[in-house]
């Protein structure tokens, strides 16, 4: 848990491994209390599956004034864009990158799962541009039903050599279906 | 040019190889003048380019009444979709669907042209999915600059073959760069 420093109202950018796993952040705030600055700690109970957007007030935790009831505090869930995978709901985007042998002849791909673990995944099938293959259960955590996850969706990106020989294209030509 | 039945304010929705050339439209209307319906034809002289959206008003053709100005008939252009073309402003966007085996190793492909012509087009590089080709000047005629035309924009979906047998495979693997 990070002590962060932070104003009222402010946004909480986090890892997609915090919103898959869940963690508590410790914020430092700085109020008015009874006339005198003070520092206090507010404590966030992050829980798995919390989406960007979510938002936790902590109620009359502003400055405090002569007769008038201090504002809430409000922090704002945020993500972090992660390098390699995009999230949809409940679900996670991932483009995995293939050789175009790789994608013809099959290969086992290890795919990086918020958890922390790698998910071996032996292809024996054709890898097609643009298909798509769904990882069930393997995307974010369902904040309001504990146990329940998301899909992860594996795009894939089939590298074509830049360029061939003759010699390779004519075996190439052979071998492939003319259609 | 046809004769079309027609209401006022309607669409007219025309190819796009009648856009790409112009052509001429007449369109029939029932209109009541001196309080006797009668039948006129009005003729839309359609420019090479036009767009969606386009509007041709005929002033004062609505039904006339006693005291009363006739209202204007409109027409509004819209365009057929093509099975093939797909445009944005005066550009095409053209999809062209090849093997595998044309991917890497080379083709001619030909391409249909809204002029009714069709375009040989050499290919000796590897083409990529995703990959995109522009043949300028090829698109749709620019109506405010005679002589002046848009884009072609090729995209490419390449056709992976379904299934390759062991034997294949192993070929490929030994000819096909590893990564």
């Amino acid at each position: 848990p990070d002590l962060c420093a932070s104003t009222p109202g402010s946004s909480l950018p986090l890892h997609g491994q915090e919103l898959y796993a869940g963690t508590t952040k410790k914020m430092k705030i700085n109020r008015k209390v009874k006339g005198r600055p003070q520092e206090e700690i507010l404590e966030i109970a992050v829980r798995p599956g919390w989406k960007k957007g979510t938002k936790i007030t902590f109620q009359e935790k502003g400055d405090e004034d002569q007769g008038i009831i201090p504002a809430d505090i409000v922090f704002v869930i945020d993500e972090k864009p992660h390098p390699r995978f995009r999230r949809e709901g409940n679900d996670l985007y991932f483009t995995a990158v293939v050789s175009l042998a790789d994608a013809l002849c099959g290969t086992t791909l290890q795919i990086p799962h918020l958890d922390g673990t790698t998910i071996d995944l032996p292809i024996r099938d054709v890898i097609r541009p643009g298909e798509s293959k769904v990882l069930r259960g393997k995307g974010m955590p369902v904040t309001k039903e504990p146990g329940a996850f998301g899909n992860m969706v594996l795009k894939f990106d089939v590298k074509f050599p830049r360029e061939l020989s003759d010699a390779t294209k004519q075996q190439l030509r052979a071998i492939l279906p003319s259609h």
